[in-house]
């Protein structure tokens, strides 16, 4: 049984500012990792993709030769090589089949497409979150996903196909008011709120029914501290509420009434999101994020090459 | 009648960035205006405020002892003299009533107060508009009054008394949206589009009935343009047309179908809110922005001064 624990391919998550590379056994466990902030826009601006890949991979000490799968935004137009994204509807169980090869000597190395979602009326893209849905859900799984962050995904998915997504810059909203509108002066950084944080809930409960209330009650945020309703450490939370609770209603609205769903996060904000999403009658199964990458690669590494080798 | 062309008072706009001052006849005539970048912020930091309030009064050659009556965030708590929010309800014909006085010799000069709705669950304040709206409606006005800008004001009267007010940030939100966030990429800076541009209008039509669909349609701005529907150029309408249609959305969520509207605005902005308006179902009544500051400012002079001389 020593074999389960052989390294079988190495799986990459290659951000926009972020690189994690993991030494994979073919079951998905992995055996070493490394990981930096060399993400796409380093790599694009100094000195390319390769070096930093070479180094990462001596780094876990991969032996040669062994196959190099990559998933995010490597792929993209501006990244190493362009992995061209597939369109909705599609076969997450495909997905592999469509990974790019970038030319290099010596190693087979692929990187997995993004999504895309052609519809003029709700255009929309993925590159990353495909791979962690892949690792997240059983094949023909039918439901709903959340992927809370930045850019937040809900993807709709029937009988293991992406039929349909939306993305809530809930995560950037969130940076750029806070830093760069007048609720800098009421809105200190810091880690999300707990659940249990009185104005986080009352943010919540405010938009739970309309989230135009949140665009109203942004303002409101200021002018409570002028009036002496709130304090300072409270901004953030209630800042915080108000786009979770906003971003809620609207998938309420895209999606329908509240059922099974599964939440890819991790960290303070997933149990945040987890929290958020039962409190508004979901009911939540929980895959951590990191975890999720992992699987998806080691997913679609096993539908590449394991074949090959058997 | 000569009287009817002499200076009554001086009347200044003094807001966070600018100072705007005005020889003013008795029936609200400006003989004279004189305006900078003086506002608030500048005074704070560098030399204070009486000096700029006298170079500005030398400039249009104010006669010695003319009064002067501010409004505008020169009576906030970190301008020259606090003139404490009156709180509603509020009648806007007994505003000049609460006008403090700044304690200089020579002259007699007072600030208005700004406007607090001190309401645990819809906190809000202005300071500079309660101003606009004296000088925009007749005593005794019933209806709503809406007051585009940076953070754009809704307001309903009833009968000359302030009521209730909403704060919007639409104007701060397309200029953090568009400088800060991935839509940086997607958004050209620029003068508001026209009514006509159909990607205004089609942003517009997709708020309509549902505020909320803006928060998924940010995204899509950026993932349109990636993919091939929407061109760069045409980012700052899409963007313009989802807030602005997102906050008539939230207004009308708050305040009930439309009816008759004032619209206190200016320029391609109030132009621009007046077709949106209209379009929406609103009968709208425009009063130009400034126009609006110097009516209120001479009608609450003429109730502090003109009976003292007579």
């Amino acid at each position: 049984m020593s074999g389960l624990s052989e390294a079988s391919f190495v799986g990459v998550d290659w951000g926009t500012s972020s690189f994690r590379l993991w030494l994979m056994a073919a079951d998905g466990m992995p055996l070493a990792s490394s990981r930096s902030g060399e993400g796409m826009l380093h790599c694009s601006s100094s000195g390319g993709f390769q070096p930093v890949l070479d180094k990462h991979l001596a780094e876990v000490r991969a032996p040669e030769g062994l196959p190099v799968l990559i998933c995010g935004m490597a792929g993209a137009r501006q990244g190493w090589v362009e992995a061209a994204y597939v369109h909705t509807p599609t076969a997450l169980g495909d997905l592999h089949s469509r990974a790019i090869s970038v030319p290099v000597e010596g190693r087979d190395i692929r990187i997995l497409p993004g999504i895309a979602q052609v519809l003029a009326e709700a255009p929309n893209v993925m590159r990353g979150e495909e791979t962690q849905l892949l690792g997240s859900i059983a094949d023909g799984f039918t439901g709903l996903v959340c992927m809370p962050g930045t850019h937040c995904k809900w993807v709709a998915i029937d009988g293991g196909t992406i039929v349909r997504f939306a993305s809530f810059m809930t995560g950037e909203l969130f940076s750029v008011i806070s830093k760069h509108s007048i609720l800098m002066h009421a809105v200190e950084e810091g880690a999300p709120p707990g659940f249990d944080d009185p104005t986080f809930r009352a943010a919540i409960d405010a938009v739970r029914d309309d989230a135009s209330v949140a665009l109203s009650a942004l303002f409101s945020i200021r002018a409570g501290q002028l009036l002496g309703f709130e304090k300072k450490a409270e901004g953030a939370a209630h800042l915080s509420g108000l786009l979770i609770g906003a971003e809620v209603a609207a998938a309420k609205s895209l999606y329908g009434a509240p059922s099974d769903i599964v939440l890819v996060g991790s960290g303070a904000l997933g149990s945040l999101y987890e929290a958020v999403l039962t409190d508004a009658g979901y009911r939540v199964r929980v895959v951590d994020a990191e975890e999720a990458v992992r699987n998806g690669l080691a997913k679609a590494a096993a539908r590449l090459w394991v074949k090959d080798r058997t």
